[in-house]
């Protein structure tokens, strides 16, 4: 029996739709609303911000949507990306759980996000848009929509949170090769960021504050639009070509997961490997389990509520349904970054209050030694933020070997952490603990949770 | 016609045999000296430092050798590895060039590296050795074995060049998540190490000291072998790998190199992408031309003397007959450490004697310049390494624009830049400059060449 298996499709496999989940949802989702009315938004409402091609996405209700020549021709660079089977992570464990990662580490950038970095950057591109603005937390965004941009020939500026603009020189450093601008958020570029510097000289930042300084830069300009890297529906919908990918490699492995695992940000990476599916579990009465992974020290979906929320914190996005922890909180300072975000993708927040998902949270530790047993079984060092899945599916493969039972268990190796050393060093030195939210911040951002009109 | 065009290999087409260019070369190799006696070094000489099958390929006159299973199957990870074709390259410097390059990094350390690191790592365990003791410079060699020792169970000793162990904290806690044990050299565990600290306790270290450290440690214990990264044949015929790819990619393209460059350090991931391309060269008498770059503050190639000398400071390995500025040169240090060793390959300085390769040297911001120009067209930020093979690949289709000439260009993409974004921080913010290295030095370390005996 081979050691490490790898299912690597042809390129000729390499999808030529996104799977569009608002097709098959059981009920559909609740609608979005604009932030001055509290009514329903239109598609002109979004016109400022996004692309015409994207706000059509946002809305469709169409189950495949066509990935443009241009999106694939670059998609190709690393696309389709690996499944492998962990055979040495199985071994190390003596599981009877044969486990399977999609690796989306082997793009460019590292992690999944240029899937839709690529997809936002050529539309925005087509429809004569010469800048992008957006903000990034930990980087993996960021730096994927500057190489997007540097690919499509557009500016882009970043909103970086302050605190890892001051922490992740390397992560800065990496967009602006690719000619990026890349500013420390809160900044005295917008009205929203100066706010924030008045009433908090020392501000640290957050992605909710990121996103009001990006959108409000955005809107100034009719050249420019905004692109968010999670959360809102088309940008799910692009990563679904990781999942679509992962179908078809499951079938070469002649296999099919019972538990699909992913950790959760925004959303977008859980989403990209569960919706695919998801549909055929819907379409076909299946079994299949489906676990959302996220930190205990921002624990959106396992202990926000579910009500309409802003995006941002100086509340210029519209109102989304989803899971929150109230966009007046910010998260504690813990290593994955990229899962610090108080809300989640409404998509996600609906299917996990239908109970089709079922969330989870773990604290940082764990996570981390999860990452290492990882790394030395399988030689590949995860993301932070992965590990928070590699947790999962460890644990699952546990509870297999202690039923004496063979599951197939799937999960999405988002990114690698080729640029999260340091948070690798402090966890083997000693110097990380686990960290706990303030729930009275919580709740009080919750009791400001605006009425829905 | 696409945009970006990668040739991928079915796993199938994963080479079986490695590339010996000993059974071709015109005329055979000096012969390895003792360091003691002087004279030809016999198998059981070297038996203390490396097992008997690396042993025995380091003197192999077959012309394939083949890849063992266990090997091919932890490659399977991340090879066959892509060959791109770089249009976006070709038309943002609007050349007639075809460029190609193959990537090498996708393995999980991120270079070329892991092609020998497993190899070694096997031949090793296969042979009941428990630990493995080697240097490294600027980590990529270190990182791999590191992962190859975690891969198949066996204890890893890195001495890591003193200056590279203060300013690449990362790269040391990568080898230290896989298990590794990572010392700054010169260091107090050897008599090499204590003895240039009595001389020069603020010794910034060498690769030269380095390996001297991890060869004495090796010889002390009998469950201990060292390793090399480099210089060797054995390394280099492990490398060819990646040539042997990269012929068979060509063939998917349909199209052949008039021209193959690769950076060079030791001599090996030139060697890789090379030699397979100069078997048919020698076998078919085609045109093809050979570019070996290295740095013009180290100019080993174009600057050195082509001479018997040591592979270490401390003159504990044996001689062997290669270009060399002189075992008891320290290169200034400019920021591709990979490629910063006072000799090359025997068979790399043969071939270069003999006339079948063509070296050059490049200055560190000129290679930085490219570097960030590759980047920006095709989406990958080299390493500074790999940036001396991108500079002489623009500069040969630059030429190809100015004479109207269409050549096809490969280049070996050795290894990614994530780790190195200090080094282009340096860069953009001007503080980098080009290194001269000592003339004076280099006359001195000549001039204490040993005598052959």
């Amino acid at each position: 029996m081979s050691d490490s298996v790898k299912y690597l499709l042809d390129e000729e496999h390499l999808p030529r739709h996104w799977y569009n989940i608002n097709a098959d949802l059981p009920e559909p989702l609740a609608p979005v609303l604009h932030p001055g009315s509290k009514q329903p938004i239109t598609p002109d409402d979004l016109a400022p911000i996004f692309p015409r091609a994207v706000i059509e996405q946002e809305m469709s209700t169409e189950r495949e949507i066509e990935i443009p020549g241009p999106v694939r021709e670059v998609y190709r660079q690393w696309r389709p990306a690996p499944l492998f089977r962990a055979r040495r992570l199985e071994r190390a464990l003596d599981t009877p759980a044969r486990i399977y990662y999609k690796y989306e580490g082997v793009s460019p950038a590292g992690s999944h996000k240029p899937n839709t970095a690529i997809a936002q950057a050529f539309y925005n591109q087509q429809e004569g848009v010469k800048r992008i603005t957006t903000e990034t937390g930990a980087g993996q965004w960021g730096s994927s929509l500057a190489l997007a941009g540097s690919l499509f020939g557009l500016e882009i500026v970043v909103f970086m949170v302050r605190v890892s603009f001051d922490h992740k020189p390397y992560r800065r450093a990496f967009m602006e090769t690719f000619g990026a601008e890349c500013i420390a958020s809160p900044s005295p570029r917008t009205a929203a960021g100066r706010a924030i510097l008045e009433a908090h000289p020392d501000s640290t930042g957050s992605l909710g504050i990121a996103i009001s300084e990006a959108v409000e830069l955005a809107v100034q300009r009719d050249d420019t639009r905004y692109a968010l890297g999670s959360v809102l529906n088309h940008v799910l919908l692009h990563q679904t070509v990781t999942g679509l990918e992962a179908l078809e490699q499951m079938a070469m492995a002649d296999d099919y997961p019972d538990l699909v695992i992913g950790c959760t940000g925004g959303g977008s990476n859980f989403a990209g490997i569960a919706f695919p599916f998801l549909h055929r579990k819907l379409r076909d009465g299946l079994a299949t389990q489906f676990i959302a992974v996220e930190p205990s020290a921002c624990p959106t979906l396992t202990k926000g509520a579910f009500a309409y929320d802003y995006g941002d914190t100086a509340h210029l996005t519209p109102l989304v349904k989803m899971y929150t922890l109230g966009s007046g909180f910010v998260p504690p300072g813990f290593h994955a970054g990229g899962l610090r975000y108080h809300g989640m993708a409404p998509q996600v927040s609906h299917l996990a209050k239908l109970g089709l998902i079922a969330p989870r949270s773990y604290n940082q530790l764990e996570c981390f030694a999860a990452g290492i047993q990882f790394a030395k079984a399988e030689g590949i060092l995860p993301a932070p933020e992965a590990n928070h899945a590699v947790r999962a599916a460890i644990d699952e493969a546990e509870k297999c070997r202690l039923a004496g039972e063979s599951k197939t268990i799937l999960f999405n190796l988002c990114g690698h952490g080729n640029f999260d050393m340091q948070a690798y060093i402090d966890y083997t030195e000693g110097k990380l603990r686990d960290l706990t939210y303030d729930e009275s911040e919580v709740a009080m951002a919750l009791a400001g949770l605006p009425s829905a009109g």
